[in-house]
């Protein structure tokens, strides 16, 4: 069904293998899988064979485009030996996200985008892009003026290993964390979500606050949102909007778990901020870390670039 | 050491039997331990043995203190025969807490207003009291003109048999929650957070937005805190006064496992809230919500009525 060629780079790690079922789900058949050397060799589903991912191996692999899901030093090292290869990279790290010449693209918000690159195109942080899918929908309707977030995020966001460790772990033990690095008073996790909604909704002064918090989920993320308007904009008028709006699904009360039965962001709890003057909404989202916030949404961005279907819905 | 009689009614439950072990741990003597009919009988430890909790049994007890850790339609029914009786009764349930008439008190905050009762008087939510904590000494430097407030709360908020279900649960199936009652397009503690933070720090018009969440924790609840200010006040001058209040301890990251080891709320993230044009603060805080967030504050409420000691570094 599709003829070109996708190398998914990273391919045995938790978003890679969510990658890997996803393309064979959506009828992508000529998919090559890469990882580091411990992996190389290992056979998946489907019968792929996972080849090491060297700069070399990269370089000659004459792919049409480059999946990455690798961390931040690996896609600086690797991606260009991907691109010089002939490939069109989407990488899922944050190395290229605020990039001059790099669009940084939620397919529902920013789509257009996908096609202005130089050979790199890149994947939000798994908080911004259901963030950023509510958001868009919102600010063309009554525009932004300030955003607060304070997010619960699954272990799997931390990698397949960190996922094992809470599975094996006794309830007794779990606690919250803020497992980020940090800069300055705020964790880097704090300081993407600012400047990727910026970039992404074209806002670059759009006032943001984020805390990032770990909770002991497997999988899913979800958002406690305080929205600021320009112009009134009642819950129930936000609820038709939001209803309207691509890959997002509106439910009474949002979790985790209900997201990762879904590709949707699910929004909730949309009700006036009772703290604001006027003009202010509060809502809760969530949304799969795995799926709809990295795996899918690379593969919505390679679609778009393979000038494919975006999502069956959308 | 203390010649008073209490009576510690729901002496069996998550908070009642952290309230037992804290009044042994001061020093308090003279404790009787009342419970349901399920309970009744039990010996505890220091040989306690638990007696049913009647209206009658309570109406004829003749002890000077009787703290409740029941629900709300048992503190309805149980509390005035207590009264009756001669008592004055601590109620940790939400029947009274908004009554004219009846203090609501964390006696680091409003403490004074302890002596004002009619025979009962109420503690607060546990989630207002560390939070409480935190505004009051801000909102007397600077004058707090807003607040908007994410919770991560403990299982263990709802109940002994709630924790028990969590520890015997397998980790991927946690999730978070909103198991609260509604009341309209909020959960009922977040009305109790709004009513209660207004009471106690004698507001009644301050504007709070906040949204609950259970997260899959044992114990402590944590809170995700924006806090705009009349008055300019940086971080550093937050800090200082957080520092010098009485039972709230800075540290770099709040957890509620630590908070579970110390009777103080932990304090930390304290930033500039980059949202707003100034005079704002960010801020998240960890506080056990069986000790501090619910028995330790009824008994340091006790204390009070006896004219006793409040906490040992207060």
């Amino acid at each position: 069904m599709h003829s070109k060629s996708i190398a998914v780079v990273g391919a045995t790690g938790a978003v890679g293998a969510v990658t890997m079922r996803l393309l064979r789900e959506r009828g992508h058949e000529n998919v090559r899988a890469f990882a580091s050397s411990r992996s190389a060799g290992r056979e998946l589903d489907g019968g792929i064979l996972v080849e090491e991912a060297t700069p070399e191996a990269l370089e000659a692999a004459g792919v049409d485009l480059a999946l990455f899901s690798v961390g931040t030093s690996a896609s600086r090292e690797l991606v260009p030996h991907a691109v010089r290869g002939g490939a069109v990279a989407v990488d899922k790290s944050s190395a290229y996200r605020l990039e001059p010449g790099v669009p940084l693209v939620v397919p529902e918000v920013n789509g257009a985008r996908v096609h202005e690159h130089d050979g790199i195109v890149a994947n939000p942080n798994c908080c911004t892009i259901p963030l950023t899918c509510v958001l868009g929908p919102l600010h063309e309707a009554a525009g932004l003026t300030r955003v607060r977030v304070s997010t619960y995020q699954a272990v799997s966001g931390k990698g397949a290993q960190r996922l094992e460790q809470l599975l094996a772990e006794a309830p007794a033990d779990h606690d919250l964390s803020m497992d980020w690095s940090w800069e300055g008073d705020e964790t880097d996790e704090e300081s993407k979500i600012r400047a990727e909604t910026r970039k992404i909704l074209e806002l670059p002064e759009l006032p943001i606050s984020a805390t990032t918090v770990r909770v002991p989920v497997p999988v899913g993320h979800a958002e406690s949102v305080w929205i600021e308007l320009e112009e009134p904009l009642s819950p129930e008028q936000a609820a038709a909007i939001l209803a309207a709006a691509p890959s997002v699904q509106l439910v009474d009360v949002p979790t985790p778990r209900a997201a990762a039965q879904t590709d949707d962001v699910l929004v909730g709890r949309i009700r006036p901020d009772y703290a604001a003057g006027g003009n202010a909404l509060t809502l809760f989202l969530a949304c799969d870390n795995l799926n709809k916030g990295a795996a899918l949404n690379a593969i919505q961005i390679a679609e778009l670039l393979l000038g494919d279907r975006v999502a069956a819905r959308c």
